[in-house]
Order: structure tokens, then C-alpha cells, then sequence
């Protein structure tokens, strides 16, 4: 597995978590899985993803840019969805937006050990403050 | 100049950024630079940035991750700083703040022609609110 290019494998995991295919995410993702400091575990990294399909029922992942240095693997993915309630503390109400997130994450042995993610949640600011209520 | 690695272009960049060296800025950015889809042009990126130094006196960049695929690069910065007065419309006044941005460059002819940056304001909220007032 470790001669598969990164990028590839990267790849592979957006396509699974646009499938929602829960039971394959244990091949991508670490056991001790970090997300920004968070020493989530596998467990809670699942719930996290589980939750966020659940918050917003339209989520797809798209990736619009990546670069690659193993074991790092940084992605621009682009978004286009409708949180049902709050979405970073924000009252999206159903609303439609479109935002980006930036993250890196760094691969051991085939798998996502730790991610650094940045949401642009001004992006999403300005679009609601242009929208009318819902 | 384009046979250099891209990654070394980018740590001459940074270094002259924290070197103010804005006379050798040309070097580096291409003429016709856009930042998350502004058309900024060379004026317009060398004025933003030496208004970051203005606003920011300690401002001061800190490559923590990078990766590469031609022609892009991927940065992680890390920043320890003390904004005088508001950053990203928040009213920092002087107290030092940590904070990341995660930033995509598409680089043409061994220049910066594209920028996608997402800094972490959510992060910076989240410091103020367990800070006494300045």
C-alpha cells in the first residue's frame, strides 16, 4: 500500500466519504488520527464526518487544487451546501453556500495520521450577510 | 529561473517578506498577481502586504508545513504577532496573537501568479474570548 502514490490514495478517500462508505474509511484513516491538535482517534474522526453528513445532508467534497510532498498531501476543497441548522456557529438555516476549506494532512504507512484543516468561514460571513433570511 | 525547485523559490519569497525587502519583491510575484480571485496586480499585492507590516509590527512568517507539485505549492504559516489595532475585523489592539493560514500558490515563469489563502480567524476568536480586555 505505501507504493501507491499519495495523491491517489488521497483521492480514494474523498471518494469514499462522498459515498458515505463508513465501513472503508478504517483503510485511510489512522488509528490515532490528529485533527488540529485534536487527538480525535479513529472513532471520534468517523463521528466527526458521520455528524457533518448529518448537519448537511448535501455535503460532497470537491477537490479544486492539490499538491503533494510526501508524507504530505495539502488540498484546496471547494463546497457547495445547505447546513439544516448552525454551520461554525453560524445560523446557515438550510441556506445554500459555497466556501472553501485548505488542509494538510500527513499520510504513515498508507494512512491519514494528522490534518491541519483551515475553513474560510469569512467567505460564508459574507454570503449570509448578502442573503435575506430564510 | 524556472529550472529552481519551486519549494526554494517559495523560502526566498518568505525570507524577503520577513526581510521587508520590497524592492525584491518583482522577483517573486508575478504582474499581473490575483489573491482568492481579486485581480490585485503587482501594486495592489505589494501594497497589501506592506500594509501587513504596517498593521502587524511584529509580523513575522514561519513556513510550518509545505508541499509541491508544479506549479503549485502549499504552505502552512504559522504566526505569532500583535496586530496594533483590528485584524480580519477583530479588535486585537496590541495583544499577541498565534494563528495559522493555509495558503495555495500557482506559480507561472517562476513567479506567484495565483493565491488562495484561508486564514484561521475562528482560532483567533477563540484567543480573545479567554483574553482580559487589552
Amino acid at each position: 500500500m505505501p507504493s501507491t502514490p499519495l495523491p491517489d490514495l488521497y483521492r480514494a478517500y474523498i471518494d469514499g466519504l462522498n459515498r458515505q462508505a463508513w465501513d472503508e474509511l478504517h483503510r485511510h484513516v489512522a488509528p490515532d488520527v490528529e485533527r488540529n491538535g485534536d487527538k480525535l482517534g479513529f472513532a471520534g474522526y468517523r463521528a466527526m464526518l458521520v455528524k457533518d453528513f448529518q448537519d448537511i445532508p448535501d455535503l460532497w467534497f470537491t477537490i479544486a487544487l492539490l499538491a503533494c510532498t510526501p508524507p504530505l498531501v495539502s488540498a484546496r476543497l471547494a463546497f457547495d451546501c445547505s447546513p439544516k441548522a448552525k454551520f461554525l456557529g453560524l445560523a446557515v438555516d438550510g441556506r445554500k453556500i459555497s466556501f472553501t476549506e485548505n488542509v494538510f494532512y500527513e499520510y504513515r504507512a498508507g494512512k491519514i495520521a494528522r490534518v491541519w484543516s483551515v475553513v474560510d468561514k469569512p467567505a460564508i460571513e459574507a454570503q449570509l450577510a448578502q442573503m435575506t433570511a430564510p
